[in-house]
């Protein structure tokens, strides 16, 4: 699919197996940079890159995701791959001084994956490579530390016994509580000599389990760890993450090898996770988590709380000055946001892994604005590190919390938004209730990588435990979903499937809200309301105004140069008078589509009911009739909102039977009213019509242009309606400018013969009022037929319009009606596609109609202009697309207004040249 | 659309009325040349000709095509017509030394529309032009014959008032009739003074009916009687047929003005239509009907019966054998059988038209191969004189008269074919009967051009006077209806609406059954059986053989020498071995499409509906079990019938509540039941099934290569069936060569999945016997998508098939079972398009497609077989595209390989550079 992120950019001949002989599968951390990401992932790259500026990296080196991709593929590792990591394995252990596992004096290693985009907790990690019983004692002796050394032992034999072996996690951990009971508590510290036991009791786990003993030769450790991580890409959770976000397949991970640094050497040891900026407000200064005397899986796991970075500063000001001066050269050499991980291993800094930060909708405006006005960036730059996506999550709807809201506490505020739903307390449950059609927002203590099914089924997400850069928030950021952290107050009650607050119990399948944004956590449905954003489109709130803050003027300043730079138009999908007044505060530059469908529903479906039930012509007339006025007040109002724009009007395209009676529901009551000898004579005769207009395939039936063929009357009834409508509005001095547009048009015969009809209407219109009235008229191409003859199209029509969701139904040959259908989801989950084409054009397909049917119709017709109407006129993705290809103008619902102007600008940047950073 | 015979040869420039005073508007018959036709008309072509060939001719010339283009299109005559008229009339005059209504002598003129493709009796005559109070006495002088002259002019009056003035005939002819009684009688003849006075009245008529005067003005009759030809065009019985026949509406008619000759000169003269051949049967020998002492009109209209041509032989042996000489002139020079229309004029014989002749279809074929033994052409040649839809019509069932049969009587047999309907005694009634689905036989004394709505209509026509050259039979051979003529022994009552035979009175609405090959009419529903032509086609009848006729022994010729010149192969649609027996018998080369549905319908129904209600896999597996060896056995019978040929085989394709019972029945059912309180629990969890499977839009929903991802096991289950089948022919030692064709393939994707799992199942059926299986499988290209997106397809398949039926529906946005709905016959009507996109391959939308995808498969994929598996494999129109675009082989139901064997043969002869004479 399009926008699957993929290895398109990579080099061919590498992924040539016949000439894996020349590929260089490991890159030591100095030979590579940040262009290499393909290549070594974004981990690898950011150390290479991190080495290059001097920054204090321990030694190390990447295997390449090629290799990882050629192991997945055949099952075995390149043959040349074992000598070069034996070659670079050699370098590190010159520079170290020791030997991987070194009986006396181990080197230890880190083994992690790392692919080309970040998938936070999706793989795996093994640390302390390289201890045996044999070296542990060495260890122990070097440190002169013999529970670090134990502790350390632990360590690798559960983290390889689950990541390499596969072994239930919950046998170490039972072990290693039933120590920790003994020995005093939860919470006590193990001695040496238990912790030794544990190592053995661990060992027997892996006897057990395995059938062989733990292995003791450090390079097998090493080897098996690698093909560990290259196996771990395809694990169940990875592929939904990668489904979920888009992500290729076929990418493979990079895997890297470092020597190990250890925050868990007591006093002046730590780890952390900063970033350069706050990724949830834009704030600027270094922001993050920080745990003493820990490893760094403790600090993502979230399963001890951290402490805000800012106290690093008063632990050990010497590295809190050196991170932040670290965090200094990252972010001007990235010009962006930077995120960090690193450790203190007895008073030394280093630096872990870098890269450029997720960040929330908000941050990205704001940081974007924050480094033009620090010069880092241009305007261009900073609209292209924003997105239309993200514009859209701003304009969601927050709480609005009354007198009688409970709330039940605040905890931080890990990923904006607001969330209703019932409270779940774990992930089948939230994936089970959800299917179902219910709102859910999942409720842990922490997550584990293995909620992700549950976060993508929730609403939102609350944690009792865990920081910004906890997993659950991490995640939840990246998927746009609102997420409260650390939310201590509460009590999980797992047994009784409770959320406990101070005077307040919570039942599994109560409804509660969540503030992403403040952090609240409220008891029940809050009602919501539009935030300040949406107050600014709607031109209630000055940006200059004291009350608008720095994100109300970061997206005034992006948008307003959107709007300098794109070359697209933007018009709105609008129906009624008080959308076309949205659209238009909110900067539609028209009405692209004004379905007429709405007029024939409500009190007037007795007209179109009328209309179907006619005996001649006389009668049908009378219906038609009714309705002339009705829709000419309609197109007056409408008119009226746009103040003189563009008003496309579309006419009428569904199949009548659409606003008529169900014919099963009809067809029983008919049934059951006979059997009890009362019968409904205008049910009956409607039985009879139902039967007659009865389609297999409505879709594919009488309706579109059709309908103006089959039914004499119908489309000159509309048309004469828009010509007295514009008539009025000129009369009373008024600016109006209605277009005319003809659906489902197959063939240029059909638009020839209705055009004559509708002309002849206008001008008789026209001539009784003596004005001389002209309303372009124009067709939608919205069948794969229209596209492939565009060409003698454009010469009878005055404007395209791509109706890309019937383009979509046709070129695919599925409707939309039935999308949730028993295949979609199969389709998803099979990644048959990334993504619905109805929600994001497809290129290859659709695209190509596109492609083919502006070409055409511009070279015979030029200066015709070319909009788009369907739904993907407000996709980010598809708008770039369409600007490609030399669409004149997107038209999308009022509230996707924005973001079409937006995106619209990042789409002109690229096509004068810009790279995209999407 | 694409078959519509239009004006795209035709020079631009002239066409353009910016330069409309540099056009010759006018030629002279000695200007002219049968490659002219387009201009010219087919008349004035064929005038031209026989003037250069130096045949009598009389003098005149011909005012083009373009002329009435440009009348039709601007209400008025090119500017420079009335000029180039007077210059070619002064020659005309020079020529014949008198003026046009000269007073003492007038030079009268027939004034006659000629189009391009003929279209007989559609359009206006208009003769003895030049007829004025005065000159009428001039030529009562001249041909010293009082009678004459004034019946000429009240042929004139008549035609004139009819033709140009629009003047209701019948006010005219009850005036003749009445002059005819007081004369003593219809079939009295007239005296002077009488013919004098009926002409009063008929000029009286004109005043009252216009409130003018008979134009007394020559000229004024000439120019007015060319615009009633031009105007002519429009008719809605000449736009009707057209329709019919699928004529572009935009070529306009030539008009014909010409020196009159007279058959109607008493002894010595007459008029007749003679064929070089006889077009029905193809037996060489002039053949044709002379009708002495009359008008042209007479012959045509089928008003008086015509005397076989070989009477002219007895009455006027020297106009006899120069009409025979000039047959073999124009048969010679045309090298193909000509129609001709004379004239002979006190012994002289006058050649007034021309054309190369329509035919039956056995005709065809005989003259063919008879021109092929007589030197004239060459095999090549032969097979571009016949066609697939000539036989077809071949190939129709015969009546089989059992003992029982009453036969009424036998008429002329006009145009070949069986047909069997209730008799209808006029148009009207034919139309309405025959839209409400009745078959029906037009009877009618004779035919007039009004009839054409109910010949259309009617499945044959039977008339009791005319003979093979009246308007009814040149019709209804023109569209391959059969029809008797001149069935004398028959009667028509109108009043009571009844046919009387000797014995035996027919009702309106009662059947009868008519033979057009024999002239046989029989009562009630005759029974039918193949024709010869299908026992040749079975292998039963040695064309070699003495019981062959030349008909079979030209179709062995021509079907022989299409197969030895055609690129493209000739597979069959069969889904049952005698299906497949008939269609090897047939000529076909193999099975282009196999459907596996069948196999899920009668009994087996209950395993379908056990596989849809299942609870759970084991239940869904058990139906699926049930269904293999069903399935498995269906396959080998077939494979077995094949003889080796390929067979290929679609996986099911519909959704499957085709399967099931209609929902809106079964809720019917269901709520009367539960009304009465006796409900059947299987029905109410049928329902809730129908309800879950419920498709808006089945064509676009759960069907195809989808099943295969909603359903899992399914495409398994039949993969294995026919790998199992094939490994049973194998191990049985015989040749077997089955594929697998996945439908509805969208994106590469679906293919790839699917055939990762159908390629493994027949790996495991051939490893668990121990032979290497290999079956190929590839896809369908029915969507829009699918063609779009051909290259990377064509990587991943072992072949391409075209289900142009399904990529027609989603192209145009129309579904087949809803075609028959409100808009297509209002769409024919208002010719949108001329035929079903159906019926023959829309080549500017659907063919575009298909272009595209073979073009770009065979790029990725070199030698990729692509076929055509849609009805339009065949249909002769779509057989040409199809081999011109690089198809590989096109598969069609048993019954049309014959049909698709010849068009192929023509179809290579075309791109092979010779032209196509279809």
């Amino acid at each position: 699919m399009n926008n699957t992120r993929n290895e398109d950019d990579m080099p061919a001949a590498q992924s040539d197996p016949l000439v894996a002989g020349s590929i260089k599968y490991v890159y030591d951390f100095a030979e590579g940079n940040r262009d290499l990401a393909d290549l070594l992932g974004g981990k690898g790259a950011g150390l290479a890159e991190m080495s290059l500026l001097g920054l204090p990296v321990p030694p190390g080196f990447t295997i390449t995701t090629e290799a990882c991709r050629h192991y997945l593929r055949t099952g075995e590792q390149p043959k040349t791959l074992s000598a070069e990591v034996d070659e670079h394995l050699a370098t590190l252990e010159a520079r170290a001084g020791r030997k991987l596992g070194q009986d006396d004096d181990p080197l230890l290693v880190s083994v992690r994956s790392g692919a080309r985009f970040s998938m936070p907790g999706m793989m795996e990690t093994v640390l302390d490579i390289g201890i045996t019983d044999r070296s542990v004692q060495g260890l122990a002796a070097q440190v002169d530390d013999e529970v670090f050394a134990f502790d350390s032992y632990r360590r690798l034999v559960q983290m390889f016994g689950r990541t390499v072996l596969g072994i239930d996690d919950r046998l170490f951990t039972n072990v290693l509580s039933a120590a920790h009971l003994r020995a005093g508590g939860a919470a006590s510290n193990l001695s040496g000599a238990e912790l030794r036991d544990v190592v053995t009791a661990f060992k027997q786990i892996v006897l057990d389990e395995t059938g062989h003993e733990f292995p003791q030769n450090p390079r097998q450790q090493l080897d098996l760890a690698v093909h560990a991580v290259f196996n771990s890409w395809n694990t169940e959770r990875a592929a939904l993450y990668r489904r979920r976000e888009g992500i290729a397949d076929d990418l493979g991970t990079a895997v890297n090898i470092m020597a190990m640094v250890f925050g868990n050497k007591g006093e002046g040891s730590g780890t952390g996770v900063a970033f350069t900026r706050d990724p949830a407000s834009g704030q600027p200064g270094l922001y993050g988590d920080y745990l003493a005397d820990a490893q760094g899986e403790d600090v993502v796991s979230g399963s001890r709380n951290a402490l805000p970075i800012a106290e690093l500063k008063q632990v050990d000001p010497k590295s809190y000055e050196q991170l932040l001066h670290n965090a200094g050269i990252l972010e001007r050499h990235y010009r962006d946001l930077c995120d960090i991980e690193f450790t203190v291993e007895r008073g030394d800094l280093w630096m872990l892994q870098t890269r450029v930060g997720k960040r929330t909708p908000a941050a990205a405006f704001r940081i974007a604005c924050q480094l033009v006005d620090e010069g880092v960036i241009d305007l261009d730059e900073a609209l292209r590190r924003v997105s239309g996506h993200d514009l859209s999550q701003l304009m969601f709807p927050q709480f609005k919390p009354g007198p009688d809201t409970v709330r039940l506490t605040t905890g931080i505020n890990a990923s904006p938004g607001a969330a209703v739903g019932t409270a779940v307390f774990d992930s089948a449950t939230a994936v089970l209730r959800a299917e179902a059609g219910e709102h859910v927002i999942l409720v842990r203590r922490e997550t584990t990588p293995d909620d992700l099914a549950g976060i993508v089924a929730a609403a939102g997400v609350l944690t009792t435990r865990g920081g910004k850069t906890a997993h659950a928030a991490v995640v939840a950021r990246g998927m746009g979903k609102p997420c409260v952290c650390g939310a201590e107050e509460l009590t999980i009650n797992d047994d009784r499937r409770q959320l406990i607050a101070a005077d307040t119990v919570i039942e599994e399948g109560q409804q509660i809200s969540i503030d992403g944004t403040t952090g609240a956590v409220y008891l029940g449905e809050i009602a919501v309301e539009p935030p300040p954003i949406v107050d600014y489109f709607d031109g209630r709130l000055d940006p200059e105004a004291p009350e608008a803050d720095d994100l109300i003027r970061a997206v005034h300043q992006l948008i307003t140069h959107a709007d300098s730079k794109r070359r697209l138009g933007v018009r709105a999908n609008a129906d009624t008078p008080e959308d076309a007044a949205r659209a238009h505060r909110f900067g539609a530059q028209g009405i692209g589509l004004c379905r007429t469908e709405h007029m024939f529903l409500g009190d007037r479906r007795e007209y179109v009911e009328r209309l179907v039930l006619a005996d001649d012509e006389a009668e049908s007339d009378a219906a038609l009739n009714a309705l002339l006025p009705l829709q000419r007040d309609d197109f007056i109002k409408i008119f009226e909102a746009m103040h003189g724009n563009t008003v496309t009007i579309r006419l009428i395209d569904p199949p009548l039977h659409e606003f008529l009676p169900d014919r099963t529901n009809l067809a029983v009551r008919v049934a059951l009213a006979k059997a009890s000898g009362d019968v409904d004579e205008n049910d009956v005769k409607m039985l009879a019509a139902l039967e007659r207009l009865r389609e297999v395939n409505p879709m594919l039936g009488l309706r579109g242009v059709r309908l103006g063929f089959a039914i004499p009357g119908l489309f000159a009834m509309q048309t004469r309606a828009v010509a007295e409508a514009a008539l009025d509005l000129r009369q009373r001095g008024l600016a109006v400018r209605p277009e005319i547009m003809v659906p489902l048009v197959a063939t240029v015969h059909e638009l020839e013969i209705t055009r004559r009809e509708l002309t002849r209407i206008i001008f008789e219109v026209g001539e009784q009022a003596g004005e001389a009235l002209e309303i372009p008229i124009g067709t939608m191409i919205e069948l794969p037929r229209a596209a492939l003859t565009a060409g003698p199209i454009a010469e009878v029509a005055e404007f395209f319009s791509f109706g890309t969701n019937d383009l979509t139904q046709t070129t695919w040959g599925f409707s939309r009606d039935d999308v949730e259908s028993a295949f979609f989801p199969a389709y998803l989950k099979a990644r048959v596609f990334d993504v619905s084409p109805f929600e994001t054009l497809d290129r290859e397909g659709v695209g190509r109609l596109v492609r083919i049917a502006v070409e055409e119709g511009k070279r015979a017709n030029p200066g015709l202009p070319a909009g788009v109407c369907g739904e993907h006129g407000g996709d980010p993705d598809s708008i770039h697309f369409f600007n490609q290809v030399g669409i004149d103008y997107v038209s999308c619902s009022p509230f996707r207004v924005p973001v079409a102007r937006l995106e619209a600008g990042r789409a002109a940047l690229e096509t004068a040249g810009g790279s995209d950073s999407r």
